[in-house]
């Protein structure tokens, strides 16, 4: 492990490689023998597990319930909403047969010619069709309304170019899909999402994002409006973190989905659709990491505190194990994740390079000087400094010290953001800036033709209409149209 | 709601029919569009996410952690031990193409032909191939052994008959894949998982199970030996409800999985797996249930106590609401779930029948005269027993009784299960006592010919050799043949 640390190429000679590497060496996920799906590794899976908890509950605590539908999804479904196909189609895993058999002429095992399928069966890529179309017997007037329906499970969407985490054909997300007796109550509730999935990503994964309105040619397959939380990475591209959908009427329409209002009057049901991915673990690692390895937030890290002692003879060994233990007890009464590490068979030196390259946030050193002097060893792994401070109390210390690092590495990354954040308003200034990285704010004169034009002139994506921003009056920087506001261009992940 | 459960088969009338109503008007579970795969409700998948937690919880304590592996899985994965593509083929979802196209015959979106696989995709029955070829690179030496991995995900098998929860082609599960250095150990693993479900049962569920062995007939295909818990249901029947495998060197040698043992000698690595599936919601339901609907284990009940208030005016229902919120206060204090349902538009009848159906296992009743009176009406679920006690103390009262009916319908399903529990010696007893249903210990030969010939018979399967009994001598009651043990026949579920 400490050969693979010293191997980890530096994020400024090459990020890309820089991720793709840490991934595998920090034990997070590994590519599989299927083409674009991952293996998630017992401690990447640890870190998706306390992602999953944390936004569970909260979602929860607005009234949402969890539920499962099926993974395999009628091709007819799909074709019902015609935007919606028309997104995913040419990404499907498609379920054409259901038997196998033995070869009669010896090749093994052969697909049964004869147990194909009468309709071929697509699998998830998401569910807005198989859920609108079990919504239909769920909802008959307003009394059933809202419906506010979770389900955490597996999708497929068949990426050509793919990258651990970042972009798989199989994904582990949540989608939630909500039905309402009104466009107001909807749009209020793909609002509400997007804010759950902000505060989240703010104060849980210590990731500062902006919200904003998607442009219509980066809706969601079917959707009105698609709301998005962008996150900056540490070399300025954007990553898109998390979206909540207002759906209109459009899948109640495609599957008929209608309810009695208080009047009596009947109409179709209005709908939202919000998730996150595993996507996510991406933007956490590219976020905070380093060139040591993994930064992780302490609300998220598997282990937030370990101890490792330093000994030359059993004898220590003892001394210091008993003076850990009740420091170990004292954390975790406090619910902190503390990880003793006195195994004989690794050096010290390489027990801090791993740790440091799995990203635990504190660690404590405990030799026979500290005990002779009553300090422990502090070191924080955001900051890498190491500080002597009085073993009395230091449980206290170390909870401090955990919330200062969360707190430090989200403002180190919204300085970060801020420091690469840029008004432009002509066109030569803004090829000049993209080359650089960050996130460009720039009058954009709101058409499809002109975002698509500078997409292909400059890779860059406009990543959101930023919410709560004031008009402001000025020209499109490439055709010189009237622009109403500045809009966020970056490349993306 | 009230209608449907006057609706509900008896099940002395039809057990069958019964459970299948069950299943649906309790909300707990149905029919999909995509035949054979079940929608889980909200209600059934909070009693199904309350069992995933606390075996999730059981795992951990011994050292398991979740990762988690791609869906599908290459054909030819799954051909590389013999025994195991034999048990699964003909059960297969296959995917053969990537990509949907719009016909350009205007046959709306079809499958393009262009987009075919080489190799064909399985969606997992099972992840054994696919893990122990991931294994293959985890593990080199002793010292990176044990590993103990489990994920929780769904798969697919292609049943032709389908029961919601019981059969159904999707489902959820967990599946624990552990690899060893020893064969001991290896066994031994498999055994203490087995506990583990024993005690997950009866703890929680409250249905007694009985440990056993199956037979060679009837082992998971590629196992060395599966162990078993079976439970009875209501009817007589059996019903499988967990199995652990030990599964020897056979997935090591098909994927080759090699360590360097501590005396530098090259081995095959042991394994075992483990798992357990949304099919313990329909053991649950059928263990406990009555002809008012589900009994749920206050372990596993979503809600635990219900309070209705009965009131004329608002003034009463205020006076009401005022005496109800300290008890909601405490009980949740107490980590007892518990609902206050004061919605007006439902009268309080129709609210009983309600949670009845849905198996709350408490219900307090609160009205003006047990106001002035200073009681408060308990019902308890399990017996439908009614009873007025005294308003003060009423939550200790509450966390008591839910503890007796945890216990009480563990012993009446203990008491069931042993009323129909018979031993059996001869051919002419045997087919008699089958038809009336129960576990029937009868010797048996030993012989795979002889457990299909009875099967075949009279549809009774040899459900285990039960374990930790004496040996006992005896004659095969079919072919006379010399028996050294009792086994467990059943027809079975």
């Amino acid at each position: 492990m400490a050969k693979e640390l010293k191997d980890l190429t530096k994020r400024a000679d090459n990020y890309s490689q820089w991720y793709n590497e840490l991934v595998v060496k920090a034990d997070l996920a590994e590519q599989s023998a299927v083409r674009g799906c991952m293996v998630i590794k017992p401690y990447g899976y640890a870190i998706w597990e306390k992602m999953q908890r944390r936004l569970d509950d909260m979602f929860k605590e607005t009234g949402v319930q969890n539920a499962y539908f099926p993974l395999l999804i009628p091709k007819s479904f799909l074709s019902k909403e015609a935007d919606h196909v028309k997104g995913f189609a040419k990404e499907c895993a498609v379920v054409t047969h259901y038997r196998l058999k033995t070869d009669p002429e010896g090749k093994g095992v052969i697909v049964d010619p004869e147990a194909k399928l009468e309709e071929e069966l697509i699998i998830r890529p998401t569910s807005e069709t198989i859920i609108w179309n079990t919504f239909r017997n769920w909802i008959k007037s307003y009394r059933d309304l809202p419906l506010l329906i979770n389900q955490w499970c597996n999708v497929f969407r068949w990426e050509m170019r793919t990258r651990l985490f970042l972009r798989t054909a199989e994904f582990l997300w949540q989608e939630g899909h909500t039905a309402h007796a009104t466009a107001q109550e909807a749009q209020a509730k793909a609002e509400e999402m997007l804010n759950i999935y902000a505060d989240f990503a703010e104060k849980c994964m210590a990731i500062p994002v902006v919200k904003g309105v998607k442009t219509a040619n980066e809706r969601f397959a079917g959707a009105l409006e698609t709301y998005t939380i962008e996150a900056m990475m540490q070399d300025g591209k954007a990553l898109q973190s998390g979206t909540s959908h207002f759906l209109g009427q459009n899948f109640a329409k495609a599957f008929d989905v209608k309810f009695i209002d208080k009047n009596n009057k009947l109409d179709y049901v209005w709908a939202t659709s919000w998730g996150v991915s595993t996507r996510l673990m991406g933007a956490l690692i590219m976020t905070h990491s380093d060139d040591n390895g993994l930064v992780l937030p302490p609300a998220l890290a598997p282990i937030q505190v370990v101890i490792v002692p330093i000994y030359k003879s059993s004898e220590q060994l003892a001394t210091i194990d008993a003076k850990v233990a009740p420091i170990v007890e004292n954390l975790k009464k406090r619910g902190i994740s503390v990880k003793y590490d006195n195994a004989d068979n690794k050096r010290p030196g390489f027990k801090f390079a791993d740790y440091e390259l799995k990203g635990v946030p504190v660690r404590l050193v405990l030799g026979p000087k500290d005990i002779e002097n009553g300090t422990i060893e502090v070191m924080r792994r955001d900051t890498l400094e190491k500080q002597s401070v009085a073993f009395d109390g230091i449980e206290d210390y170390v909870a401090h010290l955990l919330d200062e690092i969360q707190a430090n590495i989200y403002d180190k990354a919204l300085k970060l953001r801020e420091s690469k954040t840029y008004k432009v308003d002509t066109w030569e200034d803004f090829q000049a800036q993209i080359e650089k990285g960050g996130f460009i704010l720039a009058p954009w004169d709101g058409t499809t033709e002109t975002e698509l034009k500078i997409k292909e002139l400059t890779k860059a994506t406009i990543r959101c209409i930023p919410m709560g921003c004031e008009d402001e009056e000025g020209k499109d920087m490439l055709t010189g149209k009237p622009s109403h506001r500045r809009v966020i261009f970056a490349r993306n992940y």
